[in-house]
């Protein structure tokens, strides 16, 4: 089976936008084991999209199109679809009530334009959508099937993964890929030490690639089915854990922040956070993990010095003495937030997240990271680069990795 | 003139490789005032290569292609040019010269295959690399123009912003966008209140981009030089700004959040933060703008009730009797940070984020987001939708909304 992907959207044509929706589609086309042998870009140009896809049925099975089922006047992608095919648009009942309903709870009147969205070609089947307005379309006629998507990735994504892939027939052959994530080694010491591997390497193939704070591992295997694949990258990753130990922190969709949120689970080990320099970004990281509320008791954003005297009973005279970022003030805040938050471990940040308020003796990304359990506190000391941004993300990341191997040897 | 980009690269349509060139090169040609019709990714296949270049020399004036340029046998691209234009291949001895020269400075000998890359179809110019070993092609023949450019962008963008555009003809014509961003109206309703101007407009064009929580309308003129697109664009957005008001928050670059920070440091006054269902994703918002400490005084993440009594001295009784999540409960939250912080305002921030914890009564995605100033505190009700994240996001934009709302009429 021959895939093409089309996608539409003059913002693509312009540079606006990266088309971010054929990678995702090609990937999970590829674990189907179903070739993509074409990806198009085309503007919201009614002339164009035809003629892209007369050319696409001329030659693909599987024709996948991103974009155009809105709401406006530029989404062009059904009725286009339709023309090519001589297939009249029909209104789906069904979605036009829903749509009314969905409208109604959020207390508009829906407009005209909105009824475009349950208009199909005649024939189709709707896929829903659950996170938009704008449904998908799945539309088989004669031997070629054409698969319609709305633009947006947060709603294209999850309507492919859930509705479009369980449609799509299974083929003879397979590529199955899986992402091993490292932490704590770099990429060109991590490409040293697998250097051999990697040649010798044919399938699973592995590639590094370098991510912030850390360094991915793609390994793609093919073979007939799914399951030798899987065999193949098992054999593959146990061979690479056991070079690299606990460096491998992570597979696939899970995140550092998924991992620790589940050993915190295991552990029964409630949290608590002060943070200076990362602002935030830890909680919200740690928060955006369904659940969380049960190890997560209560995060501290103390920026000022009178914050962190005020908030987390540090005397003012000991964060002067020693300076706001020192070991000894990582460590007072996360056992002060521990006490105050009465939770079994605490973490204090404290740094420098730039671009100013650096000196010589304490650069821009000096990050103290500190650690209070029932029985001891510990501190460690980062120095990280890149804009602000970054040494805030490199910084939870650390933390987060900090938690993660107290928690493994807690655990054992 | 027409200009259409090639891209080329199993990799591509594997998925593994977001087309970050496409996105790039059709920038920089807009800047040129330079039209892309068409973006197309082949894989390292010889034939469908062809196709491509077939159909593109049928259609387009300018074609660019990115990938392929390398010393291996995948590598098709010069290959395929000359083929589809009948021209032969011949090496090029200066750049033969500098491979062998820079193989021997890095002790290496060079291999037979990185010959390849010194050859050129007859009558092109060749462009070199300065951060890799394939250099880029320029190949007029007929009225067509050809540049074939090296895959990996750290080589293919210095080498066409430094060495392809000046060669790229002054179109006599230049293509400026403007974005403006829209906040508390709907996209359906934006378009409906805008359906006539947006009809009727033509230069600059405007289209409307939904985006998390808030909408976007990008404007796209066209004329002769920048400073008339310029022009042209503040009509239009003095049009759009009058009938929008000030949901209208933004352009270009700027973010809620750096517009909020903007007002926050015009205003002198500090700002403190209590959050629950956000869970700190408005502390590290802000936090992730430089110079931020100048008005973020303290974030409170107080996610247990058992955390909102201590820390924001809330009587537990008063969180059982209003719940946790109620108008009562946000505007105490509000009231106590800014108290406690000793700052100016406060913001209390409580909700369901989600995915389970809701009830009929108080449903996924219900927030309570109250500001306390030293006159009042006011809090509103919302009832987002979607996923977690997207739940967090949209309070944490509605949040932002509300202080901009008052920070400007403060400021007057």
């Amino acid at each position: 089976m021959k895939a093409e992907i089309i996608a539409t959207g003059t913002e693509l044509l312009l540079g606006q936008t990266v088309n971010t929706n054929a990678r995702f589609l090609s990937e999970k086309l590829a674990e189907k084991g179903i070739d993509v042998y074409w990806q198009t870009v085309v503007g919201d140009n009614a002339q164009r999209l035809e003629t892209a896809l007369r050319l696409a049925l001329s030659r693909s099975d599987l024709i996948l199109t991103s974009g155009g089922l809105g709401p406006t006047m530029d989404d062009l992608t059904k009725e286009t679809v339709a023309k090519v095919l001589s297939l009249p648009l029909v209104v789906d009942a069904d979605w036009n009530e829903q749509l009314t309903t969905m409208f109604k709870l959020r207390g508009n009147v829906m407009t005209n334009n909105n009824l475009k969205q349950a208009l199909l070609p005649s024939g189709a089947k709707l896929i829903t959508n659950d996170n938009g307005t704008a449904p998908g379309v799945w539309l088989e006629h004669q031997d070629k099937t054409f698969v319609l998507l709305p633009g947006p990735p947060r709603e294209l994504e999850p309507m492919f993964t859930d509705k479009i892939m369980p449609l799509l027939p299974a083929s003879g052959s397979s590529l199955v890929s899986r992402t091993l994530k490292i932490v704590g080694i770099g990429e060109s010491s991590l490409e040293d030490k697998l250097a051999e591997l990697i040649a010798a390497q044919t399938n699973p193939t592995i590639a590094p690639l370098a991510k912030l704070g850390e360094v991915h591992l793609r390994l793609t295997a093919k073979a007939q089915t799914r399951a030798e694949c899987q065999q193949l990258l098992d054999l593959t990753e146990a061979k690479l854990t056991e070079r690299l130990g606990e460096a491998v922190y992570a597979k696939d969709e899970q995140t550092m922040a998924t991992v620790v949120a589940e050993l915190l689970e295991k552990s029964q080990l409630k949290l608590a956070l002060a943070e200076s320099c990362t602002g935030g970004y830890l909680a919200h990281t740690l928060t955006n993990i369904a659940g969380s509320s049960k190890f997560f008791v209560a995060g501290l954003v103390t920026y000022s010095n009178a914050a962190k005297s005020k908030l987390l009973d540090i005397p003012l005279q000991f964060i002067e003495e020693h300076d706001a970022v020192s070991a000894e003030v990582g460590r007072a805040m996360a056992s002060n937030v521990r006490r105050a938050a009465q939770s079994d471990l605490g973490i204090g940040i404290t740094g420098i997240a730039g671009p100013t308020g650096g000196t010589a003796a304490k650069p821009v990304g000096l990050v103290y990271i500190a650690l209070a359990t029932p029985a001891t506190v510990t501190c460690q000391r980062f120095n990280f680069f890149g804009k602000r941004e970054n040494i805030k993300e490199r910084a939870v990341i650390s933390a987060l990795n900090m938690l993660r191997l107290y928690l493994m040897q807690q655990l054992g």
